[in-house]
């Protein structure tokens, strides 16, 4: 097994027992770049030398004994979205063609340096973070199939292996979306919680940053590394007792008793208009929950004839403001995709959005009611599995067409509108062998508690292994 | 002396000391509205009956030895935003006639009622408080003059002794305008720490509730009452170790040692085409808080340029959001100011708001970088006293020509904007006999601060007596 196969926290045990240093471990996954990436194009650029002197100043350290935390040496993928200083952040896009580098670390950027991290590269986003796809990147499972996104470079290499964790940006499902096609975990933490500042924003009253894995362990050690106040950020949460705190946490011998955890299974809306196999996958994946002690509770998700509207009346004008002044300058740069998009924004009323706030209002509250019931929700990720790069639309058994990225927004979307945290965990492969995500949401602030119940999930399943990148 | 001119404070101790019964009291109120509230117009409805109700039911309950706390048997006026159970809430409004009596009370209405206090009736507002001079209300010092708003009903009310208190609430200024205007004490408290549920909205995201009183002893006793989380307000603050505790707050006999604290005087904006008689009375009343101990620190007030277009740019588009449905269906019942603001709000764009939207984020954070150098600031409540009823305009020394309502709200609308506290606190009359307003402004969270300062400042000052009603 090379060491750029093995998990982050496996990693770290590793090279905290000197048994592998951070030179070896980042040499393994650049060599594993130089192999499938020129595939998979996962990364828009790739600091191999840099990447080298951290790992040498990290194996400095740790021979002098300096262990940073449990990201030491650890080679980690930023979504193109994410500044680091010296570096141009280029949201994948040709309106950032030739802008300069940026000045100064991301809150996230500089939090995970801190803790020993060796940045890898910086991996595509799908334009600006609004889409699905990112069509610069393959899948890494089959490469005629969709990545997912907008975090799609960030979930092929976790998943091919060319980095051992990544972060990424979730809008309405960027982070969770890319996971499941790709067989890897993806959190995205409760709003607020994880600052942004120094992050490209798509629509900020719905961006949350958050990790991408291969084990829920993994995120979850990433997680207390990025969790935290920051007043750069206007939504950042107080440090309050709520806050996760690392113990709080699973750790790779966490135990996998979930007697009494009350699971609440929906009744409507999570489970229609979904692949048959993949309703299948994640129905089995909750009997398994229950075979491990919790109690399964049927719960209505309230108000979903709104969350369609509601998602794309918060972000499409958010977006717009955002893009407002090079929307004006360059249109032309933009693909036609996102431009579509960012002028539809100006279109809209001022009417339109607060009627779009005024739903949320009422949906967090509902869904705040309807969380008093269970500890977690647990439901598909996507309706299907990554699809041909060619698809444009969805058909489902009812003749219903739907376009691909309403269906990979639709079940992602209640937790962005919401601000309520949602792990996904890989929970097989459908008959083309593309893998499956089972979903958990949770309270508020619960992180905890959703890693709890992913980890117990994940060591009753059978061991992963990397995406072949056929 | 009548039981209608004490003090809330002085009502208080009189009532615990068994000096005074509540049932005096509230008749000794009510005769004074007798005989002043036709020449005022300051209450949409009086209830004596109820009012005389309490008033023994808070006599019985004192006689038993059982008091309810500072407001027992206290009367009291309350804007008719405010939802009382068993009266209709008539926003001053046609669109509200025959309206059906509100079914529960509002949560401040509750929270009074539970602390003693005793109904005398509901006060008029600019229609929907959308707006700054309350035409139905008399200035209680002088009829010819504006009331101003759109709290006049209120303001009047306290000033005129018809009410020992009131409450009324705050967008751009609704609070402390008719306060300044009136000759007495108006408190806006942080944005988010009283909970607006069941009080008619203007622009959510601006509007506050808090207390009209004649001395600032009085303000707090009330906020203390009102103050702290309730769910049904969506911005409602949660308990924090920030939140004014009643005993952080000042006593009828609390110093007036101020050695040490900071007084931010604006080198900018708040002087700015200000009566010259207002800015002598407020200057000479920042010089008695030195005199006190207090150090002047000039300060910038930042982006002011942006300060307009902000407010309106929040307020108009909530306030016709709220109004969707009656705009559409009753147009003809609104007063002609009232309706061409709200149809003016469904001709702004997304971006329209967003962009006053995202000036008031950064607003915020340069009011909090300049707050860190103070502890309070000083200025104007309004720039020019109360003017003649048919005044539309305001004609500035170097010939510049202000509407009425954007000179009441100048002053005012930062502290809605960014959320910080504001207190308005009387500080002499103009050469017409009109009363003149000192504004106080604090850091978030910072009530307690506000009334240590604006108490210190009134019991230098010689003791103030009803208005005459002249």
């Amino acid at each position: 097994m090379q060491p750029s196969e093995l998990s982050l926290v496996a990693a770290a045990d590793a090279i905290r027992q000197r048994r592998l240093s951070p030179v070896e471990l980042v040499d393994s996954v650049l060599d594993r770049v130089e192999r499938v990436e020129p595939r998979l194009g996962a990364y828009v650029s790739v600091a191999a030398g840099q990447a080298r002197r951290s790992a040498r100043q990290a194996e400095r350290e740790a021979a002098a004994g300096r262990f940073r935390g449990p990201l030491h040496g650890i080679p980690m993928a930023l979504k193109d979205l994410i500044d680091v200083a010296g570096a141009p952040t280029t949201a994948s896009s040709r309106v950032r063609a030739g802008d300069r580098a940026a000045d100064h670390d991301s809150t996230v950027a500089a939090r995970l340096a801190a803790a020993g991290a060796v940045l890898v590269g910086k991996t595509h986003t799908h334009e600006f973070a609004y889409g699905l796809t990112t069509p610069q990147t393959r899948n890494a499972w089959n490469r005629e199939r969709v990545a997912g996104g907008s975090s799609g470079g960030s979930a092929v290499a976790v998943a091919a292996g060319t980095a051992t964790f990544a972060l990424g940006t979730d809008t309405g499902g960027s982070i969770r979306v890319p996971a499941a096609l790709n067989g890897v975990v993806g959190l995205k933490p409760t709003y607020g919680l994880v600052p942004r500042h120094g992050v490209t924003s798509l629509s900020w009253s719905l961006d949350h940053v958050g990790p991408i894995t291969r084990t829920v362990a993994d995120a979850a050690a990433v997680l207390a590394v990025l969790a935290g106040h920051d007043p750069r950020d206007p939504a950042s949460l107080p440090h309050t007792p709520g806050d996760p705190r690392p113990a709080a946490y699973p750790d790779a011998t966490g135990d996998t008793d979930l007697t009494g955890l009350r699971v609440g299974v929906p009744r409507n809306h999570y489970f229609d208009h979904v692949d048959p196999q993949v309703e299948a996958a994640v129905r089995h994946a909750v009997g398994r929950l229950e075979t491990l002690g919790a109690r399964l509770v049927e719960v209505e998700i309230p108000m979903t004839r709104y969350l369609r509207a509601t998602q794309w009346g918060l972000m499409v004008p958010e977006a717009t403001a955002y893009h407002e002044r090079t929307l004006r300058t360059v249109p032309e740069l933009y693909g036609a995709d996102v431009r579509v998009l960012l002028e539809a924004g100006e279109l809209m009323t001022a009417g339109d959005y607060l009627r779009a706030q005024r739903a949320r209002t009422l949906m967090r509250r509902e869904w705040a009611r309807m969380l008093e019931r269970v500890d977690v929700i647990a439901a598909p990720t996507v309706p299907t599995t990554a699809v041909p790069a060619d698809r444009q639309t969805v058909t489902w058994s009812d003749g219903t067409v739907e376009s691909v990225s309403d269906a990979y927004v639709r079940l992602s979307a209640p937790a962005n509108i919401t601000g309520v945290p949602a792990l996904s965990v890989p929970v097989g492969h459908d008959g083309a062998g593309m893998p499956i995500g089972m979903q958990l949401l949770g309270h508020p602030l619960g992180e905890a508690v959703l890693l709890r119940v992913g980890h117990a999930y994940e060591r009753t399943a059978p061991a992963r292994e990397l995406a072949p990148v056929a």
